[in-house]
């Protein structure tokens, strides 16, 4: 019935949503398929995904199956901020600079954007934006946005949230994470997920499995409901509110059972990993970032990143400095790593 | 791995989207799990889609797969009205009802209501929406949006949708068609889908499938390009683009092959006709609107509704009145059906 | 300098603000027309009438001057509901009808609209359109918005603000007052401001004179702080606020000082009543609401409409029944007012 | 009647909207305050005003007068771009520093912002703006926002205007240009104002004159029609439409004859020359912009700040470095600038 499609399989480099889903998640989805349920979260599938949750970040926490990053990130925003308020992030934060302009034009948010090196706000940034606090001609901030891992494959840690946490929460603003890539931050820190997420500060998050194999299973997850205000009425005023939520919830389920997560996240940063050994090593080649997560970003000579993409599918990131970005998913093999690096070591030498 | 599920499927009449999906829905998602492909649209899958949906609506027909109805309408009704402009509907119009203030929150579009009995505007109730053009003190009318089938189970001829379509554009708006159950009324017609659609003069649609048996395939529908701007745009900025698009477009394929969305919809259909015929001839019973599509409306004693709701899920639609909403899905049997009337006389009888 | 301007002054009955602005309010302008003074609204002239507003509404009133009635209702609305919440109001309510979708576009809030015989909403007007509450498909009910005196020119007694404030605080609603023409409601009433607003339970005012004499006057009152947040950053961010307000607030104290507002209103609504009763006595008009402030709405012959409207500006209010609304404002005359009646008899006898 | 007014009057250099009001104003204001006036605009005084800026901008220039900056430049910016479309601006922008996150939050808009050393953008700027054109994940540029003079002082050449224009239509934006201190400009440039504003590709402007004299007289002027959308609707939806209109058009009036507005804007960048000319050679005062309007930057000890501010207004401009700012008024008075150089030089000496 589907035209095309199993005939020539590929693989690349580009995105990590250019990936395909888990069996598990297949198989969830198809497990919850009977009978009848109540719709927008009054199901059983969704009861047993918050337990999970909880499990995960503390009993209070709220869990709320949204549909997409940008959708997550929005409404937790909102319920974050007052009418008002503005929110303080990364030049590089997905919520800035890839969102299509969605907080200003649906929440009317503004963002306080800082330049960052490496993607990762510094507390000293988002004090240095806590200035005429009370005077009604600055936007007031109400939340700060951290996205971990964040858009240059870095990783927080838990200190380094934990101090911004500190200087968020004494000028008054909520401190949301941006968790699109959650899972691969976790696995490569090594620690509990509530290590660097509730325990370190964080409010609210949006924590994201899409990227990390499922189909589409993205969701806001209230920390500290004491800071967050009607998150269930903006999830549906903003559009986000899934009617057979069951088969949302039955992604996550198949992925925290198990640890599926967490195994899925750990492999697709050891693929990066390797792949950064292997171009390393390569003259011409410079790796920019520190691969915290699942992306390589690297600089190399303009024509070989030409040749290359002609064979490849990746992102040219940067069109000044030529600098690109390399995505391993779950599905990554250390073929198509191993592969890949010796595609780079030809054209390389091919073009010198 | 999923707990506590298939235990007691039970099924009821509350709503359309409590059902499951089809077999084929999950198989055609399954059949694409293969590889990697671009994400956001650019893959094979939306393109076999869009094709079908061209086969169906005209060749020049975008489409553009999103998460939810109310992201559909949202979206259209943005990219058919200007900045300053309004949209004018039905009072029970899902967009000013059941979406959480949406159109308003999102996208900061006043709604021009109109009562009316039976769930459908007529010509000169859009006519009548038409005063002070021009005149700025007035939010402009920019566009129409109809429900077919309306929320009350009723559905417009292709004529009815083609005068309305004449004040419409006779006025200088757009015709939006809220087609979240769009399949009932093109069984129910028996016409080609276009007859009452782009050849009656609709600009635009929201065509959605979950309620058909999908689990998550909505869309929107341009037929005529000339009367709708950036639409592409808004649905990212709306918050509505997927990334695993494939997944959705899958489900559009699975269902618009072998006419399964209208085989699905006219079973529907069926059993609630089924439905009226065995609960028109009970005493005590009212149908207060025309069954033209998979819902009916009744009027019963209050008593006799809540000891029925205590069986059977459904809705009480008006708490003045007592009327009441049962419908019927892909998946109601004809057993369903009469084990439901069977209810409904036991209650009444007991009620005596 | 102005051409063009003095050589035929007239005069007509379309609205109030058409009429100029009292000495008192130009002389008040010129007053503090010395030195510099802080902008936006630090300054002595704003204090002093911040005083003069405690004087009547109570010492915890907040005073914040905006620019337009539009602007100040739609900041009140604001900082009286929450990001998700709607407005409860009348159909005729300037708000939904002549303000050109200010509430939905500029801050998404929705209305719920109540059709009503004379302007004014009831008890169960407001109780009827809460339910659903906490139920996220609904757009949740966060405040009234009564206007007073209505835009049909009728007047709600204390007791009848204070039955309604009693339903919306009993649903967790605000009471918000439009008061575009608070000062007639004032004079009609005969009791101090505060019996019909903060005593009644009014939350929040608009409070504007610039119909009444001012040249741009009006505000939002804040009466009861603890339904209200952050009305100042609102004022701001909605575009409302004043940097040169000393010349804003002085034509407040000009009009509140010797109760000129109370006077001028008195004689506005005493202009009306002389127009009810010349015209009450003519056969073919019928005067079709109570006129309790400065308005008087009529129905007469079409083509008596159309001669009158070639020798007096007017508007019709209502082309299906061809109602008029002629307002009297604080400069019309009694011989004004002769005058007219003077003309309507001549073209209905034309006519005849 | 006004308390406490006279006594005291002082002059500063915090704003030049400290400033009062010229007596030709307050004239104007009280030779249009004659019998009834059309409201809205549809008024002699306006259609004068509107003759005025035609004269001087081109007869096709729409005039809509509104009621501050922040207003004008949301209505202009909301004419010039689609739903979806974003403005590219100096980080120093008054609609990004300064306005209460108004472009967001009341319109939807989000702002691309370039960092400048003096407050003006160079086309570069613009041009590394435009990329991922047509790419939906960012949000598109649909104008640019230019402020004249800058927030910094200085003033761009009708050549500079130019160069940004023809980047700015390369590329399909529209070219707004923040007048809030247009006079200034035009004083500063000494050519005609249409030469930096129609003539080198200006499609529209926000042109004001409170800052110069006026009590509140801003303005949104279309230059270029084809380029903009709406402006009439969205000057209402968006609370900047006055009742009494003519009390503004009258101060546009009153400035423009003989060259008010000018020779009042010489006058203040004259003062503000004299006072650099007067720190500059005092030791320990740094001037840290061109001086080319009414605004002086400056750096000076931060002691020497703090007793300067015990004795005059000004505002520190940047915490961090210690630059302040010296506004210069029409009503800044040579005398008013020596004695505060004196002062400046006094605690100097003190501070040494």
């Amino acid at each position: 019935m589907i035209d095309n499609f199993s005939e020539e399989p590929w693989r690349g480099f580009a995105s990590d949503n250019y990936a395909g889903v888990h069996l598990e998640v297949l198989d969830a989805i198809a497990s919850v398929n009977v009978g009848h349920q109540s719709a927008y979260g009054d199901d059983n599938v969704t009861k047993q995904a918050t337990g999970m949750i909880r499990d995960l970040l503390g009993g209070q926490a709220q869990f709320l199956p949204v549909f997409n990053g940008t959708g997550a990130n929005v409404v937790a925003l909102q319920a974050a901020t007052a009418r008002w308020q503005s929110v303080i992030c990364s030049a590089t934060a997905h919520i800035h600079a890839d969102e299509g302009g969605a907080p200003e034009s649906v929440a009317g948010i503004k963002l306080w954007t800082v330049p960052t090196d490496d993607g990762k706000l510094r507390p000293a940034d988002v004090q240095g934006q806590c200035f005429d606090m009370e005077f009604v001609h600055r936007a007031q901030p109400g939340a700060v946005s951290l996205t971990q891992s964040s858009e240059m494959g870095t990783v927080y840690s838990p200190d380094e949230v934990a101090s911004i946490a500190e200087v968020a929460h004494a000028n008054g603003l909520a401190l949301h994470m941006d968790g699109a890539r959650l899972s691969n931050a976790a696995a490569s820190l090594g620690v509990p997920l509530r290590t660097f997420t509730a325990d370190a500060g964080v409010d609210l998050l949006s924590f994201g499995l899409t990227k990390n194999g499922a189909m589409l299973a993205e969701s806001v997850v209230v920390v500290n409901p004491s800071r967050v205000q009607g998150v269930d009425f903006l999830r549906k005023t903003s559009m986000q509110l899934a009617s057979k939520m069951r088969f949302l919830s039955a992604q996550f389920v198949a992925l925290l059972a198990d640890d599926l997560w967490l195994r899925s996240a750990a492999h697709a940063n050891a693929m990066a990993r390797r792949l950064r050994d292997g171009v390393s090593e390569l003259p011409g080649v410079t790796v920019t970032q520190s691969v915290d997560a699942n992306a390589v970003f690297a600089i190399l000579p303009a024509d070989v990143t030409t040749r290359l993409q002609e064979r490849f599918q990746f992102y040219t990131w940067d069109q000044v400095t030529g600098e690109v970005r390399w995505m391993c998913a779950w599905d990554t093999t250390e073929g198509d790593v191993d592969e890949f690096v010796s595609a780079v070591r030809e054209e390389l030498s091919t073009g010198a």
